[in-house]
């Protein structure tokens, strides 16, 4: 089959792989209907994260179940299913309190030796602790798949960012950062019932996206001025909730300067700034909680897809972008570049 | 009257200074009957925290209310009253949302021009927002007002540590440092339901208190091999809610390490390590929760008062050497030598 492959920073390539089989008797073989690049897959384009030569990538994808072994019991070939963007077992301690992530056998898509979501099939350890199950029907509706895609990682992520920040009804809310998961952040916020959200983010075309998710503010600044410009819309106290998504050392310095005092920071960036973003001072003399991490995906999946299938949300607006695979390497540009927001692949 | 006065590092005298008056109709003036030395007073004895030469210090007593300004109405003269570490107008948003240490009106007992509390008075700002009244009955029993006095400041920082690291009935708690903060912390995570609690400490005379206050397991170790230590008695997992209760870079890592996947870490030592300590990455891999800060004793004084009056809980070990206010000096002398635990002083 085809897939994408890093072979360093900015080479991305779709190359011939070996066909995905059913290794273990809890696999699955699932063949791609949908994919997406991430911002995250941008710190290994970007050569930040580092990657083996030759290593698969993408973590984001939904399709449809081709084989699976002997012991798996909920999915059967045929079935339409998406794949958080991490596998676990299902059965340990962590998957059965929702914490899939913390599964110690669990691994992300694309690490060491294991298939990656951009490419024609995924081979799926744990099939039946890892895979969701969508209605069939959903098969020819692409904005609805599209939107189902999200759960993956994006929208789960910034459910995790939310719940993370205690979002509560009427809560005021702040979202750092106008990438996918931020408008995510929004949209879980404002389905948590969050009354006021400021969304934070210079990129018109992304903010028009927070609007229309529940942002009823937008501020464009950065640093001391945003922080200034927050404050000023919520009386001098800041907000209840700030969700943190973008995970550079200034984006949390943001984040807590933003918070109201008691109030609770949802970080789901990827950090890449060490801790000196983390004020403990400010923390501390405040009483301002941090929380958040890699979001559990498999956990949010099932109660966020009732939402999307009874068209309470629609995340799909996040995906403005669509490639074949052969353009992925294009599509991995276009992110970098940022003429596209996030893209999709339809392999 | 005379009053503990700072004069810079390790010179700590009692001095005569003015007697305090009602300067506003909010004000109260407490005879103070006990106060106590704190470890977080260390910090200004041993030079790391700054203070202006001559600055009051102090910020734990109880008392008789001498004068009432006009408008207290909760409080008369003859009461016996306890007061938080930091004073608060009662009225504002953050006072009626519970976190009186973020009321504008607020401030910390010793700060520019106010008083101490280890000294003969002590003029109280707000004296209705501040001041909780104790049971006239507790006047004659020094035990119960030592358990009573801790309410000040360590016994409701414990608590605030243990609800910020979600301590629920059956968790298993790790509590880092045996200072008298850590001791309370043990005993306010037995009180919340904790079937296992360990105590991290090298002091034996402490960790023996922390025994009798619900400690199931002692750690001597410190670093990696407190670490290991932890891990060893909780299976591999850690603990599911971790008190911090030293406020070292050190600290904080040990506390954040120990912490099982998912859990959360509640830290009440004043920060003095910045943020190194606050292990990002490793807080996002494993949704490891930091909260916590500057505890709201006022919050806390009522219900923590109701169990000390009925014998729920005791934390008056924490108190074990009783010096007279000349012997202030000593006190601090005896606490920094770590010949005392914490200092009780009788005016």
């Amino acid at each position: 089959m085809r897939a994408t492959v890093i072979h360093g920073p900015t080479d991305i390539r779709v190359e011939q792989v070996p066909d995905p089989t059913v290794r273990q008797p809890t696999d699955a073989v699932v063949r791609v209907v949908l994919a997406c690049i991430c911002g995250s897959d941008l710190w290994a384009y970007r050569g930040v994260a580092k990657r083996e030569v030759g290593q698969r990538i993408g973590h984001e994808f939904l399709g449809v179940v081709d084989q699976v072994g002997a012991e798996v019991t909920t999915v059967r070939p045929g079935d339409l299913v998406v794949a958080p963007f991490v596998w676990s077992d299902g059965v340990c301690d962590f998957c059965r309190e929702g914490l899939q992530t913390s599964c110690p056998h669990g691994g992300f898509w694309g690490s060491g030796g294991s298939d990656g979501g951009q490419g024609e099939a995924v081979r799926v350890p744990f099939a039946d602790g890892t895979l969701v199950g969508l209605p069939a029907e959903a098969a020819g509706d692409e904005r609805l798949l599209t939107a189902l895609l999200t759960l993956s990682d994006v929208m789960s992520t910034g459910h995790h960012a939310a719940l993370a920040a205690g979002v509560r009804p009427g809560a005021t809310v702040a979202v750092v950062g106008d990438g996918a998961v931020g408008l995510c952040g929004v949209l879980a916020a404002k389905r948590l019932g969050a009354e006021r959200i400021i969304a934070l983010g210079r990129h018109r075309a992304r903010t028009d996206i927070a609007r229309t998710f529940g942002a009823t503010d937008v501020v464009a600044d950065r640093g001391d001025a945003a922080v200034a410009a927050v404050r000023e819309l919520t009386k001098g106290y800041g907000a209840h909730a700030v969700l943190e998504a973008v995970g550079t050392e200034e984006s949390m310095r943001t984040a807590i300067s933003v918070a109201r005092d008691g109030g609770a920071v949802g970080y789901v960036g990827v950090p890449h700034g060490g801790s000196a973003g983390v004020d403990i001072s400010q923390m501390f003399d405040r009483n301002i909680r941090l929380g958040g991490g890699v979001a559990p995906a498999r956990a949010y999946i099932p109660e966020l897809m009732a939402d999307v299938l009874a068209g309470r949300i629609d995340p799909s607006p996040v995906l403005d972008r669509a490639v074949s695979l052969d353009e992925v390497p294009e599509g991995y540009r276009a992110m970098h570049e940022r003429t596209a927001l996030k893209v999709l692949i339809k392999p």
